[in-house]
């Protein structure tokens, strides 16, 4: 039993490898009557796409988007939706050094183990590569729930190494975002981040950090108990994304140190709505949306592809050097920021869609 | 659609709420020839139970664990197994005063909006008391595992409020968190840990904390990418688990600080077998299994339910004083131990069960 | 990978074998607010039940209902239900003799190889009395579509052996199925077959049937193309029965003959909505209901227990002569009309909660 | 919720519609390891496609199958595999007649009813093109069967009309059913059926028609009661496909009416082996294949395209008169052998590696 669907209502299926002939996506359950076109999902395939700045791979990846069924005169059917961004031709020859040795913290060593044997060439399956499939038809879903229901997603870079904002979530704008190419919308703090980049790229090392993410205008009442909670559903899909290795919402690891009296966010009425003064909770109690801000951070580890000498094992077990040649990515941050948003969006349409089918 | 169940292959489907009839569960696919008895389900029961310790809730709640189905001559027989714990009599006009009140941080408010009405007994469906139904499930699990495979699961209290123990968690075993009541391995920090929560107690006040978890002897290859991955599947199991708000695996949020050559786990030969030098990764790449050990961290929040006066709103939109007259845990952490013990568990034989399916 | 739930929304999933403690059911996704007693759901129960007439096998199995969770002051709440029914203590060496053989047509023999061992006792999983959970489940079903959308079910016994009713189903009343013991609407048919399984019965032997079923008042739009459609989940769950055989709806098998000219069911208007002016199609086009009434058949073999010596195999491949002493219906028929009634509801309302998802 | 997957450890997810990009399908959970072509899953699609006979359409469909991804070397890696044939461009302008037209027993209005809007060209979505991805899939599916397992499924065309064949199924070959255009291994009958379906043709009619099904070497064990029955899913396999309106089993409907007696199937010693004397029961006890060949009849009534004058309504509800001017299909049958055979060997896999899961 694969895992390569994400999602019940609004599902997503994806296919494709690094150097095979196309990453791809079949949604199934997409409501009818969407309009939605090619561009508008290029836009956030941009975001994501390899190449755009200084700070992240030179790699030119084209990732030019095709909407292959489902959409009909500009709208969607209902039926499902085929998007595919074909991949360059590859030489497979490229990659022969690939093939005989395991990267440390790659998933060379784990496919081999796992299926016995593995596309070597750019990671295959396990690239990052895949992550496309995620954007394109979250920007589906991103469209959906922004037109249907006012909902703002809205992600950044919190963190790069050490360095790390304080800003306030509530005040920040998508603007603000894409203000600078390290998608950190304080910008004296966006800039030490890039030089800091800069520095660990020179170094041919990487480097990991944090997006924070939030979700405005969710209605109350989205969240399945008692296993696919909100944010369980959540967790699930920001660690599904490569290199992410921790996942908190609201207060998070911080409120643990918070006593009950403190951490409680009790409930008051502002303009005739029921509110919270606080919100640590994170706009989710008991698993449920109550209506307040939706907010949870995501931790990148560095990216394993360096430019350094470092030993490993080849399939014969024995110890060699390796040294990656190709370019890659010094901090994925950047990138990250639209997938973040394209799984929060995947969620979030899915459990609406979840919670609709209560008659 | 609702999402009261949890796994593919081993897939748990849990129901009841706090004073109900009974809480219960039923596992669709569980291997045939497992032998198990209802003792030793009720082994791990126990462990979770009220009233277990002077830090837990003084409430005596009986939990006796009955096997309905599925189960012949002592051994499973690959059908259904029902597993259920009657609930005590309760008498619904004691729970009158929550009817009318939306209590800080539960989740009252966010059931009534999800459903249009609900029990308010004992907090219905949202209570703690539902995790009974994956501590007895997941001793069934956690059986299999140990005997057809060795692996090993090892959960602790890393954490209460700010007190921490650094303890390494290779030397932990399990009756190293069985020898006190507060189930940290660390026996002088575990004293300080159970004197802060006495002192929390007296004041009527609650304490999150985070617990550890090791899973060991995990074969290599067990995950599903690129959403199933092994890792997002454990966040998710404890995501699920009531009051938690973080996960992190491996190196965590901490470890986005590291450089990618801190951070990579370089391979090597030990005894013959691969490994790694280090292991930052917590035993998983690429959402795969690499035979190293598992591990991971989550967070819980400090419980709701305090004996002091809040405000809060009540069903007509009035703010109201409330004091929550029940007992109930100042510190949930010992009792969910257990609990994150049996979420691993199922997690666990759920992907191996998976892995098996392909020929 | 088990295979013991049903539907995707209204999910049911069903635990217990003949002789186990209990049969039941848990309901994942019922709406909340529908008002549901186990009085309602025992009446379709007794229509199921052993020893109702002199036609059915003479055990007398209570069978009483009890609902253990998910519904609160008479009303569901949203969460899981629990339906269950207790089994009468029985004695494993009552069934010494079928431990060492298998039973002709019965699943004795598949059951050991599938799982390596079985619950020898009257059958165990494999025996009809799991259809208990489906009937009490469908109860509630039924219930919410008569409710909510004014559906009507009505099934009943179209032939047995060779003896059939060409009555015109459009005409049938519940009234009308339930005025005799085999639940044939034509009281003349209806004696003929009684008599003739009287006479079955007396010859130790057993005999099939097929039983018609009509679904009224479907609202058009429901079933999920390309593969849920709508009779092929309807399909599915009657040959999920035990002993059927056969399935079709609309024109079914004797419709392949008709020409396209002859077949086709032209749209007219009627009281100013769309319908057809034949019905050929049994309600449903592309899979999706069109608003008129669905019907389809249901062939039910003879029942595998009869009384007379059989030759088969023991354990150990010895070839041996087998009698059942035990008591057993000579005609399942009259008592899977409730049975087929329940599947029917338990797909409509998951189509129809499927179909609600769409926002 | 949509239902465009089926399978649950080998899925198939499908996509497209008659006048889209393309036809297209994600293979989900295909063991590494298949070799497989492109040519091979050609051989079958071609056995589907338009225009290969004088009896089939005469519309010249190309249906190239692409392998996108999941193939490496030849050989299945595990991941998805995407599987795609591009559609031929078409001028939507050649539909507009069909845009406000209801065309009898088509699923036009259907899919409006349920979607609200739809794609109107040739069919969209409900267009019998939709069979191509099921037929590309299960070209994989039956290459790894007859490997694997050395199952063989061989369907074909045993009824059109009122013409019949009473061939013994257990000698038929895939060559015999390759021998002629209509797919019936009884050249004579055959030769009747051919000359039928032409005359039915010359008059602008249609005609429908029964397939047989024989699956052999199905190990015993397969199939998971209480619903997800091997013959259950195969009957829901079977009524997915577009104009099916019957499937039985064994003995069927004809079967209801044997006695016990004769119906049950005694077990015997073959060759040291546990065999059935008859075959009643088609391979198949409690839901669990028994070694003995699978069998079961597909009933497809005649297709909904005729070159007839018909009357019908029209999007403003009038009546309107309507003659087909597309090429069509006299009769499916010829064309939909492969695509139950593709259906079997999707459900065989499927139930195959589901048994597999269990440890």
């Amino acid at each position: 039993m694969s895992g390569n669907s994400f999602g019940q209502t609004f599902k997503i299926t994806t296919c494709g490898e690094s150097h095979g002939g196309a990453v791809g996506v079949i949604i199934d359950g997409c409501p009818s009557g969407i309009s939605i076109t090619e561009t508008e999902i290029q836009y956030e395939l941009d975001r994501r796409k390899p190449g755009q700045s200084k700070i992240t791979t030179p790699r030119a990846e084209s990732d030019i988007i095709h909407i292959l069924s489902g959409v009909f005169d500009g709208v969607t059917t209902g039926t499902p939706i085929l998007l595919l961004a074909y991949n360059k031709d590859a030489r497979s020859e490229d990659y022969d050094e690939l093939k005989k040795v395991f990267r440390p913290s790659h998933a060379d060593y784990t496919y081999l183990k796992k299926y016995g044997l593995r596309d070597y060439r750019g990671s295959g399956r396990a690239s990052a590569r895949e992550t496309l499939a995620r954007v394109a038809s979250g920007a589906i879903a991103k469209k959906y729930l922004k037109k249907k229901l006012g909902i703002e997603i809205i992600s950044y870079v919190e963190q790069v190494g050490k360095i790390k904002t304080d800003i306030d979530y509530k005040n920040v704008t998508i603007n603000d975002v894409e203000a600078n190419i390290i998608r950190c919308p304080d910008s004296s703090i966006a800039n030490k981040m890039i030089d800091f980049i800069d520095e660990v790229k020179q170094s041919g090392d990487s480097i990991g950090g944090v997006i924070k993410c939030i979700i405005k205008n969710v209605p109350s009442g989205l969240g399945e108990p008692v296993f696919d909670k909100l944010h369980a559903d959540l967790g699930k899909a920001m660690l599904s994304i490569n290199a992410v290795k921790g996942f908190e919402i609201g207060s998070g690891f911080a409120g643990v140190e918070l006593l009950g009296s403190v951490h409680n966010d009790p409930f008051m009425l502002v303009d005739n709505k029921v509110r919270t003064k606080t919100n640590h909770a994170g706009g989710i109690l008991g698993g449920i949306s109550n209506g307040e801000d939706i907010y949870f951070r995501v931790a990148f580890k560095s990216v394993s592809t360096i430019n350094k000498l470092q030993s490993t094992l080849n399939l014969n077990n024995e110890e060699v050097e390796l040294r990656a040649e190709g370019r890659h990515d010094p901090c994925v941050l950047p990138r990250a920021v639209p997938i973040v948003d394209a799984m929060a969006a995947l969620v979030v349409i899915d459990h609406y869609l979840r919670q609709n089918s209560y008659a």
